[in-house]
């Protein structure tokens, strides 16, 4: 998976303009990490006893994995479309992170969600950091 | 359509919190719009004849659908998340609206994209307004 | 939104084959309905008292709501793909208005559902009925 | 990021029912996997010099990431909707293939798509097959 990203961009017939490529590599890799983790955190929160209680939890995923998969199609052609995007995406997989991260020691899908949104976060927050 | 959004809000079961219920209705109804003009434009612009000088506003196109399409899903429930989606949003479609600007005396659909676009990033900028 | 749709067509700048191109605008219009109201309807039944009674018909929103996505933005240029599409889309919106119906009488969001699921499958199979 | 979907569906708290939980798993793999080089590959055609030649290469891209894409998130709870979605992405990632494949000597991106796309019609035929 990781390496199809990155063949991919390697295989880009134009020129990705001053964008870090490894980090927008590694950006989009955390994003459809982090999107796959919350879409089946969000699943498994649905087959859990006390759904109720983490409904919040529920919504909170699916709003993280619907922005990080926006970043997923992007090459950053743009710098202030990229930088929008990867705002929303860095605030939204903390706010997930925070709210799995209260279920995390009773729901084991939990506590792999927190690790692929606090990866996310990073992996934008770098990416932001080259942008200027 | 329009409808289908103000009747699915009106029987929501929980409290919405403190959002303003109509401008959020009236945002995720320009958003759905939005996504679907830029979608179409997108697609539109794959048909013309000298696609090359296209293809940026194909790919803001592409960008400002997959940004609108997420907050169609989203109900307000958590201001932060909410706030940082619609900053977002408001923002991509500025761009795509800008874009699309170009090319609006030669081609109709991306005039038309131009006009669902402001009116996405009035009405997210309208509820951002209403979040404090 | 069912002019944007529209109008969006009417600018198409190229041939859209030999497909119904006003089936084609009415099922792009009921499937950007129906993704809507699948989408509000998951999210009202996650706030509902008795959550874990209705995570079937939470995930059946959700397929069906993406399914639908799906078709929102296709052009029909290839009739083996809109094939495959509409036969999807019109099964799922199918099962969904099924399960949706097992809860229309207790609850709004899941009545307005079924309706909104119906036309959606329906739009589909006429559009799929030109298809030969 | 295999390991992320493994390690989700082994966290899954409820019965996932009849499904081969390995072919699901490996079904969804290549199911993001597809999407995300279909995602590059119509990005990576809109930079190539002829790109009124690729039109539909990048239109069959974006028809099949989306078809993938729904695939991501499903958990094969209702057989009748999982084989209704694997025959949707099975045929048009097939397609997918067949057009890209016209490429492929010439595009390395083109040619990439077409691998992930055969993997992809492959492990949805498989998790078929077993459907009954």
């Amino acid at each position: 998976m990781s390496s199809t990203v990155k063949d991919m961009l390697a295989t880009y017939p134009a020129d990705l303009g001053d964008i870090d490529q490894a980090k927008l590599t590694r950006c989009i890799e955390e994003c459809i990490a982090c999107a796959q983790a919350c879409t089946a955190c969000a699943d498994a929160c649905l087959s859990e006893g006390m759904v109720s209680e983490l409904a919040k939890c529920i919504r909170t995923d699916m709003d993280c994995a619907a922005t990080a998969a926006v970043l997923s199609r992007h090459t950053g052609y743009d710098a202030d479309i990229t930088a929008a995007i990867l705002k929303a995406c860095a605030m939204v997989s903390t706010s997930c992170a925070d709210e799995c991260g209260r279920h995390a020691d009773m729901h084991e899908h939990c506590r792999i969600c927190v690790e692929a949104c606090r990866s996310c976060e990073q992996a934008c927050n770098k990416l932001l950091g080259t942008l200027g």
